[in-house]
């Protein structure tokens, strides 16, 4: 039997874990030899499973964590490498690759579900944005967090994206410049994460965050993640007039009626699965 | 008599009370027993007092404050729901005082004259979002602030406008998808407010700040508080051609001849009142 | 001989010195007597110094730093004062200074190599502009930084560009409509320097911080610190567009394919030199 063929024939382990805890999906790099770099496979599976989860109604929320020591290395640089022998040189591969990556990464922004980072170990490069991509993310004290690429003569602009619209420009310019690692404490300092927790905690936290979001009414999670990322490029007169909108939508929903009845009255509410 | 007469004939409690001290006008949100959430009428009232104190020249500076424990608990959700009984299901009421409180909110940015929030308690959803609308604030540290929509299916889509434009996206996020409360430390922290101080001194606090920015040129004052929020919304390069232009008219004005006349023979400056 | 003569014939001080430590070139305000003032031949020469080393291979990087107690004072108010007596009481003068000075400021940040302030003291209106301009910036626990133009009737409009892209909103208020200093430490904590280090030990800490960028690829550094200026002025899914063309630029130039087989094969790499 050849080597292939064995190879074919083993019990392949998934390079993304998926599992359900209660209504949150938990999805687990799973790369932990290669430091669970982002290789075109990974950015792949996670931007599916992303898709997937969109129109999961009994998913109301996502955990994004990482075996092992790294909770992502960024970019796989040896996969990267090989096309070099491209014709191209790897051009086309290369841009096909940051353009998937740049689309799972928005597939983030846009799902409307909340999406927790659990950041247990060392957040670098595309790993690093991933963190920033979330909308929440919960740091082990023992997380670091860099841009390094700079390093390596390849710049991380597209992270950059990401981390320049969570932390302040100077220090943005720091992480991206210098290459060197910030602390958990310093991440939270700057507002790349939102809480730094005891090592080997981060997963529950993060899941617990996400299941406290999860109890509310999935429509109004929904409208309202929608509507923050789209009124922050707007200006002042424009983004009002949006956010009046969505909120005489809002107002209009079931979830809306029944929550603020339940409010008056001092009940429960009531969430419509939808 | 009837009750409706009664209460005709009876001095009414005003919703909105408002003082001078010295140049400072201190609106009161006097509405205690409703945790003064922001009516239509209040709404109206705090528009009216604004625009009134635009064209006062007597005022040079406005403070936004409170009676009873809460700061204000945002929009009145029974006044909403009575008009739950409208043909339309109040969706024309809904729009309309969307559009009243955000045209509020958008007058406080285009005061000509420094507005500056005493918070002394809770602050929540769109009373948050009055805090973030004011150009500084102070806090008291038994003040707590929150945007809870979600917690009653109804997401906290304008106050987040302001809210997301005060402080990191994360934590903006955290406070609107979790609903949870944050301490006025955790708020001076992340931008929402300049200052906290002992439970009782907010009051006098932002009157003294209000004060000191009262004693420069009220016209230097406009000139500048209207270029900052216009010069945020534009590119860099456009702001500095803005920016340019700006300086350039200030300097011919009375006020900055002057003020740098003063400022090089060592005298206070008198400023004009206009 | 007159006095006149005096002075065109005595070795003129220069008011910017410039010097080269390693591949850094260190520019230093020097009219200590005048508070380091950004005059009009101050603000020449730091343009001129900065087109210079922007096509000078042999530096990497920049350090800005200053003579004497202050920093800078901003704007020279003595030179300013003395055009109330042109035929148009200074306008035409003032247009074009606030636009050269404006020149400058952005031909820092379109620089293709780190700018990095040095502020060992008080850094007043575009003194404090300028610190918030460059890429990075160090402080001495000594400085101090203020837009205190409202004091004297002229609005940091200019400053207040750049001091709005480094500082969360209210903070920038508080320092704009108040005058008022605020401390190298509250300074960092709001994100307008990186870093405070004990007095007398800022120069050298700049340096060594503009030395540790020197060692990356000098494209590489140009190209992201020009992509991340652009980038910041983007909606998200431009922002994505655009970097992931950087990105694969990026890939395809020497320095990359020379610093990702070099991290591969554990060695250090060897950068081009443009």
């Amino acid at each position: 039997m050849s080597a292939q063929a064995a190879r074919a024939e083993a019990p392949q382990v998934p390079i993304l874990l998926r599992e359900a805890v209660g209504s949150i999906a938990v999805l687990t790099l799973n790369r932990p030899a290669a430091r669970n770099s982002l290789s075109e496979g990974l950015i792949g599976e996670l931007h599916a499973a992303l898709n997937d989860i969109g129109s999961d109604k009994a998913i109301r929320g996502v955990v994004i964590a990482a075996n092992g020591p790294a909770f992502s290395a960024g970019h796989d640089l040896k996969e990267l490498t090989a096309r070099r022998s491209d014709a191209d040189r790897g051009r086309a591969y290369f841009a096909e690759l940051m353009n998937a990556c740049s689309a799972m990464m928005q597939a983030i922004v846009r799902l409307p579900k909340p999406v927790v980072a659990a950041v247990q170990g060392v957040a670098t490069a595309a790993g690093c944005q991933l963190v920033a991509s979330c909308d929440l993310a919960v740091a082990s004290e023992a997380a670091t967090f860099a841009t390094p690429g700079v390093d390596i003569g390849l710049f991380c602009s597209t992270p950059m994206v990401a981390l320049s619209r969570n932390v302040p420009r100077k220090q943005a310019m720091e992480m991206l410049l210098t290459g060197e690692p910030i602390s958990a404490a310093t991440a939270q300092g700057i507002g790349l994460v939102n809480r730094v927790v005891p090592a080997g905690t981060e997963r529950d936290a993060a899941i617990a965050l996400a299941q406290k979001v999860a109890l509310k009414s999935a429509h109004t999670v929904k409208l309202g993640k929608e509507a923050f990322y789209r009124q922050a490029e707007m200006n002042l007169a424009d983004a009002y007039r949006f956010a009046a909108e969505v909120m005489t939508e809002n107002m209009m929903a079931r979830d809306a009626e029944e929550g603020i009845g339940a409010f008056i009255e001092k009940r429960e509410p009531k969430w419509q699965d939808k």
